[in-house]
């Protein structure tokens, strides 16, 4: 979905700026002692306007959330809310998710949200996917021991090939869900997620953490 | 689901006996040479009465099929099925599921069907699932690597139950399908399935493999 062109986005994320991290990679590695006193740190992928980004940070007062977007006028949006309600424990960033490990160190993350990402509906843009196994191995990669991805999506196909992608890729699923609201709002939701919501779209959900292998589990 | 008591079932079951394998143990790591000619193996557990039995007996004539059901009345209906077209690769056999292991050598099975296994519902009896991870475990040791299992259900916690105690035990999800006959009927329908057809009932199949590590890979 494109989003119309923002007017005066210079200045709009000029005004933000203490959200921006305008040089990410230059943290890679040292995160966690540029941003002290958090017990972990999560990426989102994909935050758009920020609507689960902000409400997150909020639940989670101890989580450093690090909110990654390559569209700026939605990430602006974000930054907005974020500077808004004066959250503390947020930070942005403008790059592609393909390159998440020139920002992060292996296992620097300890976890990794993914919501509603574009689904590439044509297989030739399997690739493309957030959920394809090149993704997969980026995040493996950047994830802390035990660390995992929470993925939501309204797209069943999507849904539906993510499951295969992880599971052959041996990430073990839990708290699998084809209709996450179905007994009462759970969690936080995306502005996305609330018009599905609305319209009556089922939500899915998942968590995927990377299974051991016998000799990585330690006695 | 129970089913009522079939009068007569010893002079019915006599009547299909040479579809019975009585001391189907002795067969153990020999079921090829005491069935020659075939070019697969393949288990069903649970076959109920016969329909998908009969039915993917027939459309695959080079595969040996051997169901196993442990309520003789169901099982003496699937006899009488099979006797009644005379199907030649076709077995059946009268043990638990747990028993696996007693009746096939390991790698003796190139594939297992289940079908709508009983779900039951309350979480104390989730060891009895026929995904539990402990089945799951008798089935890596009785196929043959790249192995399959193919399973379908209606019940859709189970279904979802399942996806997570594959994943989690590194078998590979494929053809993932939460709506298998949305385009039309697929494949051969056992009996309760084309009831809940009718009924509008969706119904979830999948492909399972168990991942190779990379150890376990030849190039």
């Amino acid at each position: 979905m494109r989003m119309r062109k923002k007017p005066n986005l210079a200045p709009r994320m000029a005004a933000c700026e203490d959200w921006l991290i305008r040089e990410p990679e230059k943290l890679r590695g040292r995160w966690r002692e540029a941003f002290p006193g958090y017990d972990a740190l999560w990426l989102e992928l994909g935050c758009g306007k920020g609507r689960f980004t902000v409400g997150t940070a909020k639940a989670e007062e101890k989580t450093l959330l690090i909110a990654v977007e390559r569209v700026p006028d939605a990430m602006v949006v974000a930054m907005e809310r974020a500077k808004a309600e004066n959250i503390k424990n947020v930070r942005f960033i403008d790059v592609d998710a393909a390159k998440l490990c020139d920002l992060f160190a292996p296992g620097e993350a300890d976890g990794i949200y993914i919501n509603f990402p574009d689904p590439w509906k044509k297989s030739r843009q399997a690739k493309r996917r957030l959920t394809a196994p090149a993704f997969l191995s980026l995040y493996e990669t950047v994830l802390a021991p035990g660390g995992e991805i929470r993925f939501k999506t309204d797209n069943r196909p999507l849904f539906l090939w993510s499951i295969q992608s992880f599971s052959q890729n041996s990430w073990g699923l839990y708290e699998v869900s084809c209709d996450l609201h179905a007994e009462g709002i759970s969690g936080v939701m995306t502005d996305y997620e609330e018009k599905f919501y609305n319209e009556g779209v089922p939500i899915n959900r998942l968590v995927a953490r990377k299974n051991r292998t016998p000799s990585e589990v330690k006695i």
